[in-house]
C-alpha cells in the first residue's frame, strides 16, 4: 500500500530541523520512502492519498511513561497528600482486574491516538490484557509487567516476575509491542527481586524500567539506609544500563546524573504529575547537558491527568524557564525534539521511528491549523508548545496505517470504549464510594 | 425571553458552592431566575430550552487581564529576553492600526467566548474599534484605553489621556461594555500621567488598572530611585484605590499586599504568561490569605499564548502547589473560584456576575463531558482544572443570549475573522519580514 499525505508543513525532527512547507510524505507499507517540498511531489500512483490542507506534520509523539489501565482513577483524590496509600494501591488491590485494565488499556490508548501519540511505554499489571488492548488499537507501545511485592495480577510475592517470565516470550516477535519488565520502584522491591527482573530483562534483551527518585520518603530511606541516593543504589545492584529507563528522577543529585550518563540509563520526564503532586521540577537541563537521553511522560491518567503530550509540552516550558530564570532557555524547538526523537531515544528506538525521514516507520501526526488557536503561526514550534491541544490534532498514523482520521478513531469508537468500561467500573465505584464514606 | 438548560451538573460557585446534579438554569432575559436539581424543573413556559446533555454548567468565566488587539503577534519571538522592546513596542508603534486591532479584537473575543469566557478585562489601544467588535461580538468586557508616553492610537505624548477622556463617556451606558482608563505601567508613565489617569478614572467611576511589579528592571528602577516598591510609590501617589486592578503583582513583598489590601486593590494573576518570560509566580496564597481579591488572567495572545482560562487554571495548580511544596495547596474548587467569581470580585462586579444565582446576569458556560479527556468524574472541580480543555466548552450565554452554541461561534463565522485579520495583518507580516532579515 502506497499513501501521499500532500500540503502539510512537514516538522522532520531529524538532526538539521529540514522543514518543507508546503512538503510532502510518501508512505510504502510501514515505512516512510520520501519526503520533501510539494514542488518535487512524486509522480508515482499512490493509493491512498490525504490533502493535509496545511497542517503541521510531526513525527508521531512519543509518551515514554504511563499507566494506561488507571483511567478509572482519574479526578478522585487528586489533591490528597497521601493518595498513593489511601486510594491507588488499595484500590488497584482489592478492584483492579484484567477486564478493567483492558477496557481501561483501550480507552487510554484511544485517548493518545487522538492525541497524537504513537508510542508508548506502559507499566502496569494486567499486561498481556494490554498488549491484547494496544493490538486491537493498532498502536505502538513497550509494554512492562510490573513487579514489586504485592501485585493485584499475581497470588504470590513478587509475582511479576512469573507473570513477565511468560508473557515477555509471548509477545517478542509482535510487530508493534517489544514486551517488557518493570520494578515498581526500588522501595517497592527488594534487592532480589530488583535483580531477578534485571536478569529477566537481559535474557529476552528487552527494555528495564523503574520509578527512581520520585518520592522524599525515597530519598530519606535509601539515605539513612544505605547512605546512597536510590540512583547510587541501583547501580550498585548492577541493574542500570543502555536497557533502563528511570522514570522521574526528581531529585537527581549531579552525581546521580554523572552515574546515568556512566550507565547509559535514559530518563522519563513527567513535569505535570511531578508538579501537581508538589514533589518538584527534574533537573533536566542538566541532565541534557550531560548527554543523558530525556522523554517525556504523561504518567498515569490520575496523575497528569491527561494522556497528551502538548500539555506537559507547555509545562516543560514554563517550568523550567521559571527554575532556570531565563526566558530563552528550552527553546520550543528543543522541547517538540524531547517530544518525539528524544522520547524515541530514551526507549532506544531512534533508528525506527521519533523523525520523519526515510526508510523510518511511518508514524505521523498531522494537527490542523483552522482552530481559533492556530492562528497566526510566526514558528510552528511555538505554535505546538504554546498554543495548540490535543484537540487540535486530525490525523495520525502508526507504521503506515491510519488510527486517527478527521479526529475520529479509526479501529474503535470513543462511545462503545467508554460504555464498556463505565460498566466494569462498578465494583471499583462502590468501594469508592464505600471509602469516600469511611 | 425565556430560556431554560436542562440536564446540566450546576456548580453554581455561590458562598457554599452549592451544586445540583443532575440541574437546571432558567434565564428571563438578562438574568437568571431560578436555580435547582431536575426534579424541581419548573413548568412554566420557556420559550427556548436547551438539553444540557450532562455538561458541566459553570458561571461564565472572567478574564481579568488582557490585549485582544495583540493576536497579530502570537507565536512571534516568544523566547526572546528583549520582546517587548525588540518585538512588541516597536511593531505597534509603527504597524498596529484601528482597523488592525479592530480585526484581532473580533479574532480575540471568538477566541474567548469559544473557551467559556463571558467577561474579560482588556487593556490596549484603539478602545474605540475594539468597544465595537465587543459590542458585535456580544461579550461582557471592561475596556481601559492606555496611556503611555507615546502610543500608537495619538499623535501626542500620553495622548490616552485624551482619547480616554472621549472614550469613557461614549461608551458609559452600553449593558455589556464598562469603558476605562489604564496607564501602561508605573515605569512607562511620569507621575503626572498617572495621575491624570487616576482622576479621569475618579471623574467617571469607572475602573483603572496597570501592569505592577512585573519586570526586575521595574523594581530596580524604583527601588534605585524611590527606595519604594511601585505598589509603595503608586500608593504615594494616591491613584491605589477599590477601582484599581493591579496586573501581575509577581514581585509583591508582604508589605506590598499589606498595602494592596489596606487601599482595596485587587490584583489580576497571569501565572502562564509570568512563567513562560521566567519572570516568576506571584505570591497569590499570601494575597488570598491577606484577603486581597485575586482573579486570573490570559495576559495578551502573544504572552499567554491562549485566550483560555482552562490553561491558566491547569498552571495555578501545578505551579502554585510546586512553590508552596504542598500538593493540597490550592484545591482544584479554589482554583475554579479564581476564575469565576473571584474574577468577579476582582473586578468589582460579584453582585452582577461570577456565580449562578438568582437575580445575576446569565453569564453561563457549558462544558460537555462526552470528549475523550472527560471520563470518569469523580470530582468536577479537579476535571475543570486537570482535564478540560478550551475545546470542550459547548455553549456559552452572556446576559442570556447565546454567543457559542454546539461549539460554533453564534454571532460571526471563525473563517471569515480569520480571513479579515490575515488580510490586515499584510503590512504588520512585511515589516517582521524587514526585522528578521536585520
Amino acid at each position: 500500500m502506497k499513501t501521499l499525505l500532500t500540503n502539510v508543513h512537514v516538522l522532520t525532527m531529524d538532526a538539521a530541523y529540514t522543514e518543507f512547507n508546503p512538503g510532502f510524505i510518501s508512505i510504502v507499507d510501514d515505512k516512510i520512502t520520501a519526503v520533501g517540498a510539494m514542488e518535487n511531489l512524486p509522480t508515482d500512483l499512490h493509493e491512498r492519498v490525504l490533502d493535509g490542507k496545511g497542517a503541521l506534520a510531526i513525527p508521531g509523539m512519543i509518551n515514554t511513561h504511563t499507566h494506561i489501565g488507571m483511567i478509572p482513577f482519574r479526578s478522585l483524590g487528586d489533591d490528597t497528600p497521601d493518595r498513593l496509600t489511601r486510594f491507588l494501591f488499595p484500590l488497584e488491590q482489592s478492584r483492579m482486574t484484567a477486564s478493567l485494565a483492558y477496557h481501561s488499556g483501550k480507552y487510554a490508548i484511544a485517548e493518545m491516538q487522538l492525541a497524537g501519540i504513537t508510542t508508548f511505554f506502559d507499566m502496569y499489571y494486567f499486561e498481556d490484557e494490554l498488549a491484547q488492548a494496544t493490538d486491537e488499537m493498532g498502536s505502538r507501545a513497550i509494554l512492562a509487567e510490573t513487579v514489586l511485592e504485592k501485585a493485584p495480577d499475581t497470588g504470590k510475592p513478587y509475582g511479576g516476575l512469573e507473570y513477565a517470565a511468560a508473557f515477555i516470550p509471548k509477545w517478542l516477535e509482535h510487530p508493534l509491542i517489544t514486551p517488557a519488565v518493570a520494578p515498581h520502584a526500588p522501595y517497592t522491591n527488594s534487592s532480589e527481586s530488583l535483580k531477578q527482573a534485571f536478569a529477566l530483562a537481559e535474557k529476552y534483551d528487552v527494555p528495564f524500567s523503574l520509578h527512581v527518585s520520585e518520592m522524599t520518603f525515597e530519598m530519606d530511606k535509601y539515605a539513612s539506609e544505605y547512605n546512597q541516593t536510590p540512583v547510587a543504589y541501583l547501580a550498585g545492584l548492577g541493574v542500570l544500563d543502555a536497557r533502563t529507563l528511570a522514570a522521574h528522577c526528581i531529585f537527581a543529585t549531579d552525581a546521580d546524573i554523572a552515574l546515568l550518563k556512566e550507565t547509559n540509563v535514559a530518563v522519563a520526564h513527567c513535569i505535570g504529575a511531578n508538579t501537581k503532586s508538589a514533589k518538584g521540577i527534574a533537573p533536566i537541563q542538566a541532565m541534557l547537558d550531560a548527554e543523558v537521553r530525556v522523554g517525556l511522560g504523561t504518567d498515569g491518567p490520575s496523575s497528569g491527568n491527561t494522556l497528551d503530550l502538548f500539555s506537559q509540552m507547555k509545562m516543560v516550558a514554563y517550568f523550567h524557564k521559571t527554575a532556570l530564570k531565563n526566558r530563552a532557555a528550552f527553546p520550543t524547538r528543543d522541547i517538540v525534539r524531547l517530544a518525539t526523537i528524544g522520547g524515541a531515544e530514551a526507549l532506544g528506538m531512534a533508528d525506527q521511528i521519533g523523525s520523519i525521514e526515510p526508510g523510518k516507520q511511518a508514524d505521523i501526526t498531522l494537527i490542523e491549523t483552522d482552530s481559533v488557536n492556530m492562528f497566526p503561526i510566526f514558528d510552528p514550534y511555538a505554535v505546538l508548545v504554546y498554543s495548540a491541544q490535543a484537540h487540535n490534532v486530525r490525523d495520525v498514523f502508526v507504521a503506515g496505517n491510519p488510527v486517527v482520521i478527521d479526529k475520529q478513531l479509526v479501529h474503535a469508537d470513543l462511545r462503545d470504549l467508554r460504555s464498556h468500561l463505565n460498566k466494569e467500573m462498578t465494583n471499583f465505584r462502590s468501594e469508592v464510594e464505600k471509602r469516600a464514606e469511611e
